[in-house]
């Protein structure tokens, strides 16, 4: 579990055609149908870090920037940002791709994941994530940041 | 719009008995689904506060405390927390309600929902939270202290 | 199980916002959905007056009065009205809540709930309804007049 | 719309095999699944009939007799039973068919559907309903019976 | 096992009214559902022919001739068209009806449903299908030859 | 619309984590729930490879190699094999992917997309497949293959 893995070795990939089971009552995206979907790709892509079951500890952080309608192409991307000891941030970017392939971002959100042992199912140590760009290397200082914004509403007890 | 309102006059509450569709392959509650019915919640309590269409702005915070199983009754309860000129944060609890009535809370979330005029779709002013006890006055500065730390991550770019 | 309860001990409170996923082929609110909600409020209430868990023995009398459409606010709201030995009478009604907080009923249903023993699943006793009112007093003795005419139903075979 | 026709004119038959989705927190067909079912198989039985859209009036006596499990067979079976001048009465039998073709009955559920014009949406005359054999005059005369018992509930405000 | 039995012993038939929920982007009905109700109507078809479990081992040449559309009353009719040893050859026509009763066919799809018995799971044998009309015949040896396309598809490895 | 484009433009990715709502009554994925997938999964490739809307003229040869279990990973993957003047080819494949990243294909299915002028929604011109390996070229050559057994089966009128 300890030999450390790029975050190419779990990206995950994830679409949609929006149809109107998808939509709320404006006609839009409903939010929570979305996040849905976010959860099941955080999933395989925590899985594939890690290797092993995970739970979704904590979604964080969701931010809608643009609405997407009827018939869009919906394309979801999940990426290990950031890693703790039993722990993975996750980051799932929305994207509406039109048909020239032109992608908008529609969403971001950032879970924590906790890898877990199969058969005493608490947290197992996940590997630590193989930095390879400067890009991923001030990901992981953000996400590092994010941990302590994090710990710090819970020590506030926000 | 400008006369102050209590959250009590905005008070949502929803019920489900968990079923299997609402499961994840583990057995327990989809994170995924549970989402699902807070923006909802959200969206109501929104609604009755501002008396406008809203929109979810972000999902803040929504942190999975303890699972849920097939068959539980499952409560969830929205309250506005603290307000802005034209936006809401809301809470969602989501507690796991037990045959001689008593609450285990599994979830809590926040989340920002925006008011908007019914004609131009533009963010309309909401009325301020009317604050009446103790707790809410607590919960509403928490409130402000958690805006800021939204700022916080937005001004840093996390 | 035999301390008498009131009707307020089991109020139960579910909100919906009508998405396109429960609409029926004329843009409006599908009976068949507004049933499955019906229902999940009718189990909720009658668990939270039996303690127990519970079975629908029958629905009854469930009448569509007005529709409801897209991105509508809907609230049910469940009440037990009559008791038995082992079963409840409770009440749903569902309503359309405008922005402005105004209610428009668009259903009412009645329906027979049995409370069921946790281990033998055999009908379990429920504690009487304390009726507290003269409102609930008058629905109690519909409730008795309703039971006689179904029971009458059964009797002629209808 | 004025020549008399058989119910064996608009019988109407749908199957399903039950699936997890269709389940309740007992692991036993969900009632508020089967209603679902119902409507839209009284609603065809009634197209059938009257030649016009339709609409659900009332669902009147929907009794639970006998729980169905996973992967059963399931048969609705809708057959109008009566009919007035602009509404039908709709019988729509639930039953678990087992692989030796024994058909054992779950549901039994009657149903008002009125007719709409398909300019004014107003309710339509539909084709009297021409008995054929006792057993379906028995029927009609219970449908009878049944109308004048939901008219006598709505005199006395039950 | 062995006594033949014709196609009108497991005839199977399924109706639906498309809701907003069946329907793709572009507003017509979606054949990702559409397949799911084909599925079904096949296994119980199949189930009846064979008075086993079954399951489905290929769906082959599901051809979409017409859109449907929102409102419209579907009918999906279920045929046994050939038996081999352990396998049966099923049709599932989808119609749309019309108000005044007239179907037009928007779909025909072969599924080859293999029979599994009940302890083993291992594939049954099948009862052979009874063939009684000329139009049965033609179909059986349509099935033959459809079934040697299917093997020189897979040997051929296409 | 006339540029060879090869098929790793247009590669398309899709996950899913089985959950009890995917699940048939034998617990295994329910082959008209993978329909769906699928479905969505040729759009998606189609619209990248012609970069307009498409629709679904038919699937072909959907073959079930192994079950899937709750909670196991799905990947799903489209590739253009073959095109037309108006139409492609789409195959897509199905595996589960254990914990350890080892992939088992559970279904190959192959879909004639046809692409739709915006404006007309009549057939519209598709960039030749630009064939890159060998491998491609003996998925060209099947795919040719294919279709003329399609061909086949309309003239024999199977």
């Amino acid at each position: 579990m300890c030999t450390p893995k790029p975050a190419s070795a779990s990206l995950t990939s994830h679409v949609q055609i929006l149809m109107p089971t998808d939509l709320n009552g404006y006609g839009r995206l409903f939010g929570g149908r979305l996040m849905e979907w976010i959860d099941v790709v955080a999933g395989v892509t925590a899985r594939r870090h890690s290797g092993c079951e995970v739970t979704t500890a904590a979604v964080d952080s969701l931010e809608f920037h643009a609405p997407a309608h009827v018939n869009d192409t919906i394309v979801l991307e999940g990426r290990v940002t950031c890693t703790g000891r039993t722990s993975m941030e996750v980051r799932v970017d929305t994207f509406v791709e039109s048909l020239n392939g032109e992608r908008k971002r529609v969403n971001r959100a950032y879970l924590v994941m906790v890898a877990l042992d199969a058969e005493t199912h608490q947290p197992a140590p996940v590997p630590p994530l193989l930095v390879e760009s400067g890009e991923e290397r001030a990901e992981w200082e953000a996400g590092i940041r994010r941990r302590a914004l994090r710990s710090q509403r819970r020590r506030e007890n926000l």
